[in-house]
């Protein structure tokens, strides 16, 4: 894309409005982090590396608002904001990844002034949204050499360009792998209930020139059983120390569909992913979202208020359905031991 | 249900346009085949039991407008509309099974007049949609008897009253289950692109009294893998004759998901969904419907129109992910051996 997902313009933070994609292409501007909060937990912004750099911004923007005049006043005035955007969304360990990146600047950093340490996070959130392209891209060129030419690969949700700052986890595999001329085919599944696959991943895939088709989700396993799929690529928004992976819901189904059928079944995520907190996948927090999400996709009522629905927004695949997890620094293979991998910062 | 999915009244065979539902209660009323066809393809009625009953009084609508005077005049104008009918959908052997019996009697039934004739089409149509109700009832009662009380059973699509004559199949076990005080709770996957499960099963149970919940279609194996579903409920568009089970598409998804978590899958079907001449699941036509049901859910355009996307209807489990397949005799065991069961003609 010419621009990307999230940056920082002129004392704000831009980003795309991906509930509007792929009808209309609109950036919001937000000054005020209350605002980058909403916007995180409405899903103007998502994708766990995304919302990481949304979390970094969101306290660059807090700090610029407080009007602390002395550095010790101003590092006081983070602490709540820091709570605030971490909680934004529970699953994700990205954003919390990046607040405490943010938040060791703040607390340890060695700033003369308040007005420097406000630039110095300023310049933080923008070096998190650059490592994160670097990252993806390496990620991409990893992940490409496991593709082979001709291959058509089932992706899930959105993964790319809009999930990131740029470039993409999962989708940038794909992105790499049809850079590098490799003819290959993506099988999107739509990724109910939000349809970030037949949407966003669609809509990006269509701008990049990748071939694709969208699926139901539930027609992933006949997909697969004709022998479609040489391989599943997705991203993950949380990977515990022993591999078991929290991603978009739909996620594990797929990897016992992949297993059944000897289909090879790839995480593309960067090791800020990696929760070096949780031991395994019981561990982790899943977000329980509004069943309007089911009930009304963006506002179209298919079904009726009374009826009761359950809208969990991710599950854990267990580390043994996992063919290998894709960082910027390799594909790890299992046994999954992730604490001995080394961490971009 | 007051009235039935489908009846002949004064002439006239009346439907639940379904889909209306959940939110409007309509009956539409046809009296010429060809509306009867139509009905069928845009899925006015749907649900193999149904359209089978569906096909039965289009045949005696036929019969009925045929300006014959004769018997073998009107014998011969039923050739045409059979092929017709029996065209409309591919994939519920149903459908053909019906249309067959009705010919039975048009081609070598004791008929004195043309209008013997027009009345014992009736007459048989009639007793192909009372004995389906029947057999729902005799199939409810076999497969509750494999459900335990207290238990959760996740249900696909809809199978209930609606899919139907009355009553329904793997819901009516459902539904057995609950008028005999098991106590039980269902699951119902959304079943995209139409959510039959979100829209017709879930206004079906709420008007049973039936406890349930929808989740979205990729839920279903982070619902099983947290051990909440003791069973797995699902109907049948056509069974061949070693057991392999072609039925709403998402089906071989949750039998896979089903044999990984070791919970019991279950088809219900009566016998005339088995197709004698279907050896097994490779010989099953699998139709594909246009894209814009998954696009455009019910007129509300959530996809463009030009991201390619497949709609198959349908998928094939195999035999061996199927514990049991319950028919108005009782319950099939593997290795399955379906040309050995008694028929209901």
């Amino acid at each position: 894309m010419t621009i990307r997902t999230i940056a920082w313009h002129a004392g704000r933070v831009q980003m795309i409005d991906q509930r509007l994609l792929p009808w209309t292409f609109t950036v919001n501007e937000y000054s005020d982090y209350r605002e980058g909060i909403t916007a995180i937990k409405e899903m103007v912004i998502r994708g766990a590396p995304a919302i990481g750099a949304a979390g970094a911004f969101a306290l660059a923007l807090a700090a610029q608002s407080s009007p602390a005049a002395d550095l010790p006043t101003l590092r006081a005035d983070l602490e709540v904001p820091a709570i605030e955007i971490s909680a934004a969304r529970p699953t994700a360990i990205n954003l919390r990844w990046a607040v405490d990146a943010m938040m060791r600047h703040v607390r340890t950093g060695d700033h003369p002034t308040a007005d420097a340490l406000r630039t110095a996070l300023v310049a933080e959130a923008c070096r998190i949204a650059d490592d994160d392209v670097a990252i993806n891209r390496q990620m991409g060129a990893h992940g490409a050499a496991l593709v082979q030419r001709g291959w058509t690969v089932l992706h899930h949700c959105n993964t790319g360009s809009l999930a990131t700052v740029d470039y993409g986890t999962a989708l940038g595999v794909i992105r790499t792998a049809h850079e590098d001329g490799k003819e290959i085919r993506a099988v999107l599944t739509e990724t109910r209930p939000r349809m970030q696959g037949a949407r966003l991943s669609a809509w990006e895939l269509n701008e990049y020139g990748v071939p694709f088709v969208i699926i139901p989700d539930s027609a992933a396993a006949s997909t697969m059983g004709r022998g479609e799929i040489n391989a599943v690529f997705v991203g993950a928004d949380r990977v515990a120390l022993n591999g078991d992976t929290a991603n978009k819901i739909g996620t594990y189904m797929l990897a016992i569909l992949a297993k059944e059928h000897g289909i090879p079944f790839y995480v593309v995520a960067p090791t800020s992913t990696i929760d070096l907190a949780t031991p395994d996948g019981d561990a982790i927090p899943i977000e329980e979202r509004g069943g309007d999400e089911v009930r009304q996709p963006y506002g179209n009522p298919l079904i009726p208020d009374h009826f009761p629905v359950r809208n969990p927004a991710f599950d854990v695949t267990p580390a043994r359905y996992i063919t290998g997890i894709v960082t910027e620094y390799g594909v790890a293979r299992p046994p999954y031991n992730l604490a001995a991998l080394p961490r971009t910062p």
